[in-house]
């Protein structure tokens, strides 16, 4: 494990009281923040640095030098407000909080972790004045923000940062639009202008074009600057303020990756072959010892032409790894089942086996299309995206654009598969999914980082509603593969033999082991799979994360003599109902483990066809579910916070 | 009832038939057109005139002059394809195909009638290409159909009609931003640009500023032209399809209401003080004659002038009238039931009360901000908008930008009240809403229009997923009130006392009768009410339209001995648990009446609280609800479609 540390937040102390040019000072203020950053992210395993490091100038700037938020006071309705869009940039936002005191230090080293920062802004960390995650909210939420300012006479003024890939959310255009209809004067929205989205260049995945021109023909007010240089932000800055009359914008020409050298743009992209390697994720040890040696070296050597001494660090003690003994209803589980709970996650991706099912098919279905919304590496469709250039269409960070764009091509007798996450898809692009089944075309949509795991991104990534969002329309069959294999036969029979639209529930992280299902399995409609026998009870669940969970629950139980019979239920809302009474007839406790919220997902469709055919009465059919808003932390933790993982599901049937 | 005539399949192959130059014969063409285009309209008792007679010019033109669509063949992918994204300028749209003769007359005389014309465009109609009606999908769906026949290699080109208003939706501005990336040069937009929206100058609701420099910042080939000078549009059209490697966008300049003097747009904003008063509604019969009389004038006066005679009207048949007898189960209910079914609807409106409500509340709540969508007249807010207008914000249609302004302002401490239709606010703006949940802010949802009645408009308009689409949040109460007295307890109930968002659906007809409640009843959280009694069976259902064809049910079958409690359960999904087990307790049949799809209702949140309750056992919860896409329609023929009348709910209850 490697040793992080921090620089203190006495040393934004040192660095402010020294008599240090200014924008030396902001220099190396901002470079102190990016160490913290990148020993933040490192330690937390995963978050942007790219985006963080990018922006990091303008954010300091702005809390160093212009916004009266933190002296004004956080609750203070005349203070500044500044929040970033993206969002995703938020490791580097929570680095200049910390430097201000806004975030303690015990806060600040919980980046991911439950209790700790939210891997994207949320407004119960001190100093976040907007959710954020999903993209291209921002100048609408500044607007409201900076309307209400205006109507009360408060004073302060609102800043927002957003990308630029960003910029190609129709809800911005929206926003540009009424903003400058409505006289807002008091936003500045900022654009940290790295000119790379995910993974490759904005020009490549939807070019902007003439941006400037853009913004000026909606009538705002546009600045362009180098984003690292102090002294053009403030001449921009100071010129927006100037304007009473219109809303403005700063195009700030950024590096992504800026100040550390192997991660800048354009180089890194080079080095990754066409690919940016540093948007999300943490470095590895090596390339983290690298950067932040590089980073430290700016620092000291400011501080020795500075006349400041050596920086102190404070050495971060390691996270504490819950080694105590696993317990059940108070006694120790065996070591076998401790094995299992602990064992390390599988290798099987099945958003990889999605992938690669797309691309077995594509010769023989000439009508199949794939579409992608900026997120072809996470969604796994980049193999098809080399292979098949000319049935892949790169449509970037615009879901309602590409739903509605798969609807044109199904009416043309194409055979579309759109790809997105769960969270953005059913929901940003609800009503174009519902215009396009109301032409009674045929559309795939991949629902890709479905559920709650992976939970470090937090609530804005998690997708916990989307069964609801589309169980509503007559014509969806909604279908969650549990392992590899089945993914293959899920992808095939929805190409194949569905006759409606589908929505393929997707996990994005690796599978916490193999679910295994029963030899020769094929995929039947509407027909779950028993994955381990059990007398006592059954549990249906969906998906690899909670089937493992579902199982280590069946495991813990066996050893106290409780059979949990657990069933694969990859169909989430159409059932054969004589395999569902068979599968139910010989229990009385049933239980429903949803990878979703309790509302509107399979537990709610199973209690309807259940009661319907008469096998409610004398059973009892308990949901277990994401309750409440989906937590932020490890696997273990957001599971454990909900009473999701084996060991609770266990304890709670138990009791 | 006045007589309804129409000019005949066969004029139309007269004057194309006869040596009249080329733009005076499309003139007539489309003057041919607007008269039955008026004539649908008024028998069909509603329809959107303003803008089918603004776009009629430009349709005529292309169906006439351009497109090979209906020569080639309406299968045939290699044919042009045009539709129009605005969607509510149909009536027009289809009087052109019927002019072609591609919809039979049987079908046009049935505008807005069950197994006729959808109010909005359906694929299922010959010749209409793409459902629309929710406006800014048609460029990102045009582009979807121009790139297969670029990849097929099919030929054919792809016209997309939009509003100008339109221009207000984000999603125009994705699709022009991706359309010029992916290089589409087989797609032209028009854009009918008569400057009014709904009854209000584009202007005034959100002005779209300088609308060519912003398109041409897009990169496409921008035409400009007047919409009704057939040879400009020809040459604009020609130049567009000369443009070899980008899309090309034609800004049509035309006159909404064009071709009737007093429905012409600027005098009949100037006539309505403000207000155009023709975008949607049949004329009344005055109106309707003396337009029709202008119409028909110009016809005869080319007729005459060209030596084609007289043109020849014929007479539409009155639409039968369904008077014969009501029977429940093969036998005639009584005279006093009859009567109660063919009763006129009353004349309230809960739309009216709501926007009282909100006027009462404004001077003791200075935090309550109302916001709108372009819709002010059908939310009924546009009496706070005259007097409160500080704290009334238009937003146009940009249903996410205002749903994350809201957010902003929340987050400012204020009480936004955020109004669209349910079927736009609830999908469209769905992730917005879900992050302003997640902030744990406070907003009240206007949810207008919500369930299936008026039947009409047709599908994109009628909200049967709604409460679904909002069920899973966790902070989310869902109301529905009954009558009048109950809205406005129901706005102060949620201004005042509720802890959390709210979502108030509102029925947007008349209605249908008075619902009563009991003497000085008092809306209780998660409390329902009794309003008819009955001792046999229970049926819960909620919003006017729905508890009046419960309350039919209950008053046929208490003729047949049959006692069927009715309550009106104004909460869709929190419970008071005492109140709902002894509402319940009494009863083995217990049935839910969904305004609503069957899944994601009242329906599945009741079984699971007396499942949950143990209050199942033993009885039978039955749903009946909006079953497949919602039909269009008269109410009763929706209705009757469905099942949901209450003759055919007396009829199911009763096997």
């Amino acid at each position: 494990m490697i040793e992080i540390a921090l620089l203190s937040v006495s040393e934004f102390g040192r660095v402010r009281g020294a008599s240090l040019e200014r924008l030396a000072r902001l220099s190396l203020i901002a470079d102190i923040c990016r160490a913290n950053t990148l020993a933040m992210v490192k330690r937390a395993g995963s978050g942007h640095l790219g985006t963080s490091f990018s922006a990091m100038d303008i954010v300091v700037y702005l809390y160093h030098e212009v916004l009266n938020t933190l002296s004004a006071g956080l609750d203070n309705p005349g203070r500044d407000i500044y929040f970033s869009s993206k969002g995703h940039d938020v490791p580097g936002l929570y680095s200049v909080l910390y430097s201000l005191g806004a975030i303690p230090r015990e806060k600040f080293i919980r980046l991911r972790r439950f209790g700790g920062l939210d891997g994207h802004p949320d407004t119960g960390i001190p100093g976040i004045e907007s959710n954020s995650g999903s993209l291209g909210m921002g100048i609408s939420k500044g607007k409201g923000m900076a309307w209400a300012k205006r109507h009360k006479g408060w004073g302060g003024r609102v800043y927002v940062l957003t990308g630029d890939g960003e910029f190609q959310e129709g809800q911005n255009f929206e926003a540009l639009q009424t903003a400058h209809h409505q006289g807002i004067s008091n936003l500045t929205v900022i654009i940290d202008h790295n000119k790379v989205q995910s993974d490759k260049p904005v020009s490549e995945i939807v070019d902007l074009g003439d941006l400037g021109g853009k913004l000026g023909a909606f009538g705002w007010h546009v600045e362009r600057c180098d984003g690292h240089d102090f002294g053009q932000l403030s001449a921009a800055v100071g010129r927006c303020r100037e304007v009473g009359d219109r809303p403005q914008i700063i195009i700030a020409d950024t590096i992504k990756g800026r100040g550390v050298s192997f991660m800048e743009h354009p180089q890194a992209l080079e080095d990754g072959k066409g690919l940016y390697p540093w948007h999300a994720g943490a470095p590895a040890d090596g390339p983290f010892e690298q950067g932040y040696a590089e980073i430290v070296g700016r620092i000291k050597a400011a501080y020795l032409a500075q006349g400041l001494g050596e920086p102190v660090f404070e050495r971060v003690e390691p996270e504490p790894q819950g080694r105590e003994r696993v317990t059940l209803l108070g006694e120790p589980v065996s070591e076998a089942a401790e094995d299992r709970i602990r064992a390390k996650v599988s290798d099987e991706y099945v958003a990889k086996a999605f992938g690669e099912a797309l691309l077995e098919i594509a010769p023989s279905r000439p009508d199949l299309v794939v579409l992608d919304a900026d997120l072809a590496s996470d969604c796994r469709v980049r193999g098809f995206e080399n292979a098949v250039a000319d049935r892949f269409i790169e449509n970037g960070i615009a879901e309602q654009d590409m739903v509605s764009m798969a609807g044109g091509l199904a009416r043309m007798g194409m055979l579309p598969v759109v790809n997105s996450f769960a969270a953005f898809l059913a929901s940003r692009a609800n009503e174009q999914i519902y215009n396009n089944a109301s032409e009674k075309t045929k559309i795939i949509y991949a629902l890709h980082y479905a559920g709650l795991i992976p939970a470090g991104p937090g609530k804005s990534h998690q997708s916990i509603r989307d069964i609801s969002l589309l169980g509503a329309l007559p014509n969806m069959t909604i279908v969650q593969p549990c392992n590899a294999d089945e993914t293959r036969q899920v992808v095939r029979w929805c190409v194949e033999e569905a006759r409606e639209n589908c929505a393929i529930r997707l996990i994005i992280s690796p599978s916490p082991r193999v679910v295994p299902l029963p030899p020769a399995y094929r995929l039947t409609y509407g027909r779950g799979a028993v994955i381990r026998d059990g007398k006592d009870a059954v549990m249906f669940a969906y998906g690899p994360v909670m089937l493992h969970e579902a199982l280590v629950a069946s495991e813990l139980l066996a050893e106290r003599g409780f059979g949990l019979r657990v069933v694969n239920m990859s169909w989430l809302n159409r059932f054969d109902a004589a395999w569902l009474a068979d599968a139910v007839r010989p229990f009385e406790r049933v239980y429903v483990l949803e990878d979703h919220a309790p509302v509107g997902g399979l537990s709610d469709r199973l209690r309807d066809a259940l009661h319907a055919a008469g096998l409610l009465d004398g059973r009892r059919l308990t949901t277990f579910a994401v309750e409440g808003w989906p937590a932020c932390g490890t696997p273990p933790e957001a599971l454990g916070a909900h009473g999701l993982d084996g060991i609770s599901l266990a304890e709670r049937l138990a009791r």
